[in-house]
């Protein structure tokens, strides 16, 4: 079968027949596919095999990172073809994933499938091991010059595969990807192999994206900068699913989990915009004693929470809790009482890692938790109102999250498929990004469906999806100024002098974008220089 | 194949060569066993399967409890020969078990299979059904009545089958047992069907035992009679598991915890056997900074604790962690700074309830990550010394916890055979119980194997494992006397004019004694009238 087979699916769009040796299940449309079967399990172990007192170390002593994650490798019994797992709780501070294809290269190791639950900018240093085999390819968000170097089919006849949070969960949860290694970069740890991220030098906040690592892969390394004794409380990976303990000099960087975006906006537009949505929140009725709200770590979406924490102590409105990425923001809220709880996902900067380290109230969550769509429900659809991003949006409220309308794939998905079940979701965005229109006739790439995007925040206002007229209603009599999507497609196109020009596409696909039931819901292209 | 064909297993004990429809995999020796495959899978569902709002409720008013049971079991499907897991926190104050097959009975409803973590006095309540065939039989703790008429043969041509807390998670995950529906008792839940036993009127302190159900059931209630806004927290047993929430009037009597073994021992020789213990822990240099210990609720182990603690204030001694079941001496212990950490599993009075739910440092823990023996370690290989009751121990330092002389089997394993695991265990007995000798040639059923036991401690003295030399030399100096065991069974035989009689046993098996690795240990003959 070639990179170019395809099916059309459900959303009428083109993906891939097969992706990895996988036959495809096509998008069915939300809630269109029902799983079958169960889920899949571990080898079962014996204590007998692992050290009664529960010491694990690879090494007593530590080790520098290369050197312990070499020996950690030899120990795990790597072998070529192997799929390894890591996590991106660093976000582009992480040093373990370097350091361990680093390691893999040293020992000889070839065509390595790399699983990480996202990857960074910092993560270039392995484009020559893609170049030479030691990684065969990577299945999972790609952000930056990985997502470029897939675009453009130099991972070829691999494909890249984009999930989301939940969607990686959902995939190893139902065996449709199996870690052969998980290797779990813990800011503290016991010999044990119980881990945390919420505390030590490396303190990064949680460790949820490696859970579903640490249940179902065949073998677990916890990698630790900062060994404690037994137990290491809390223990958010619990050193029953762990094989071996590695320690090391240092895991990462947490500094570098504030990313550039972390920070409210300037913008005079996108300020604009984040007030839009604010008084939206209010005056739709949504901030309301016990509501809840999840806003991402994005300028725009950094700046609505600060809005609306003004709007919810100007009217005395509590909030039932908050979701997190959590941000300096949402620790004020929280200590502020206007949230009993932030249920967080992923700290953003470092106030939400001192937070969930000292308020009850601040909870680890995890994918499972929060975005398995293979669940008995998650937290996402629980929401009452989610602001998200995008990097376009069309006329039918589809959006794209992972490519640019050149159809470069730059983007992971992140949990933002996931966030789209709440009860309401808001794509806010600019209209315009460097002169090229945001809003669109039909986005580049599939990533969200419109029936689920509710509302499209622009400077211009909000465009709310005609499938609510709930919402249209009790915007009635608020000042926000709505429009008509078209209208908006055409103002901009106005601006712009015209819809953006078309993505310069080859006939192979490169990425498969899966939905959060494992069906895939687009094909990327890979694009010509 | 009858209940009397048998096998010989490694320890020479004779077992049922078949028990309830499964073939007995024999034990093979301690870490003799290694098991192969995959951990059980619980079906695959979706979140398209469950309200988006997350409320899961049967109904939205408070129901009696039969009545809400009897919804319950309806909307789960229930149907005749299913699995029903409960779980025994609330111990001799649980209303859901009989509750639950009062609504079955009503239902129609029959040959359902009992899989509680434990059952208690409080469920001789359900012998009627087990006569009426309502409930065709039992597999877990047969404490009391049960255990009176399962040794009676009543229960044939079904076997009660008797697994440790570890062994049930072990039975459970390896799907051995596989739990159709799964009834969590839930003393603060919310309709999503978060969980917590640390709080609420009916706090009985943690859900561990139900944690097994939550995760590998096909179908999972929570009953709960005391909702609470979404999100409750801690969720110690998690919504994302949960089919149902059922709202009822009460779940269980919390001051039933508390059970009439719950007090510190007034008799002499045990206080004596509690002294002897402490000193030894002491005298052989275990009580040092950073060790550990357990011990269970039984008179004579809250005897040592309490003795123990004096002896760690006077040489100001502070432990690494302590294991519950928790009392209120684990507690002043905690309160007081002589352990950063109580490791719990099942509180066992309600000063433990109280510290679960304020004290950071008093963790919940589960049998897997306490006891089950097909993962990647347990903590009860991890404690430094652990001190046990029996019922007989005989020459070898083989111990019965299950049955009595006369052949009734009449206690549950609980988590006595993974304690066993400790570094040094510690069996504490009286010498001689209604005038039968404890000490014995050979147990009437073997639950642990001698080559786990270190030392058994009578009120005269203490008998070390010969295999224990290294104790024999710790303990010189001491002034705690020491003696060989044959001459300790002498001695009692002495007092006691002889051993106990031999019990009056017909040919058919009614119960196996399950190992911690599945295997069978033993069987239990019918005891004849």
């Amino acid at each position: 079968m070639s990179t170019s087979d395809s099916l059309v699916n459900a959303a009428g769009r083109e993906v891939p027949a097969e992706v990895n040796g996988r036959r495809t299940v096509p998008y069915a449309g939300v809630g269109g596919h029902r799983p079958s079967g169960r889920k899949a399990g571990p080898p079962i172990r014996s204590c007998a095999d692992y050290p009664p007192d529960g010491d694990k170390r690879v090494a007593k002593e530590v080790l520098p990172l290369k050197e312990g994650l070499k020996r950690a490798l030899d120990a795990a019994g790597a072998k070529d073809g192997m799929s390894i797992g890591t996590h991106h709780h660093f976000r582009n501070g992480d040093l373990v994933a370097n350091a361990l294809f680093d390691a893999a290269k040293e020992l000889g190791l070839k065509g390595l499938r790399w699983y990480p639950s996202a990857s960074f900018p910092c993560h270039a240093h392995l484009l020559p091991y893609l170049e030479d085999g030691t990684i065969s390819h990577v299945e999972g968000s790609l952000n930056g010059p990985l997502g470029d170097y897939c675009s453009r089919g130099r991972m070829l006849p691999h494909l890249g595969v984009l999930r989301s949070h939940g969607g990686r969960w959902q995939a190893i949860q139902d065996g449709e990807l199996r870690v052969d290694l998980a290797f779990v970069a813990a800011p503290t740890a016991d010999a044990f192999g119980n881990a945390t991220g919420d505390r030590g030098p490396s303190a990064c906040g949680l460790l949820g994206f490696a859970l579903a690592d640490s249940l179902y892969a065949d073998h677990v390394t916890v990698v630790t900068d900062h060994l404690v004794p037994f137990p290491c409380v809390p223990w958010q990976i619990q050193g029953q699913n762990v094989d071996q303990v590695v320690v090391v000099d240092r895991v990462g960087d947490p500094e570098k989990i504030v990313s550039g975006t972390t920070r409210v906006t300037r913008s005079p537009d996108r300020l604009l915009i984040a007030e839009y949505v604010a008084r939206f929140v209010r005056d739709a009725g949504i901030m309301r004693d016990g509501f809840s709200f999840q806003a991402g770590a994005g300028g725009i979406s950094l700046a609505f929470a600060s809005f609306l924490r003004e709007y919810m102590r100007d009217a005395g409105v509590k909030a039932g809790f908050v979701r997190g990425g959590s941000t300096r923001i949402l620790v004020e809220m929280l200590e502020e009482g206007l949230t009993p709880y932030i249920l967080d996902g992923q700290t953003f900067d470092l106030e939400g890692v001192r937070s969930m380290r000292e308020n009850p109230g601040h909870v680890a969550t995890s994918p499972f938790t929060s975005y398995n769509h293979h669940g008995k429900g998650n937290f996402a659809s629980m929401v009452d109102v989610v602001v998200l991003g995008a990097t376009e949006v069309d006329v039918d409220f589809g959006a794209n999250v992972a490519t640019h309308s050149d159809g470069r794939m730059l983007h992971g998905i992140g949990g933002w498929q996931n966030c789209l079940f709440s009860k309401c979701t808001v794509l806010a965005v600019p209209s315009v990004r460097d002169r090229i229109p945001v809003i669109v006739d039909r986005v580049t790439t599939l990533c969200g469906p419109g029936e689920l995007v509710d509302v499209v925040a622009t400077e211009h206002g909000l465009c709310i999806n005609p499938r609510r007229e709930d919402l249209q209603e009790a915007m009635r009599g608020s000042d926000v100024p709505l429009l008509d999507i078209h209208e908006l497609k055409e103002r901009v196109e106005r601006l712009c002098g015209g819809p953006p020009a078309p993505p310069r596409l080859g006939d192979e696909f490169v990425a498969a974008i899966q939905w959060v039931d494992g069906t895939t819901l687009d094909g990327v292209r890979r694009v010509l220089d």
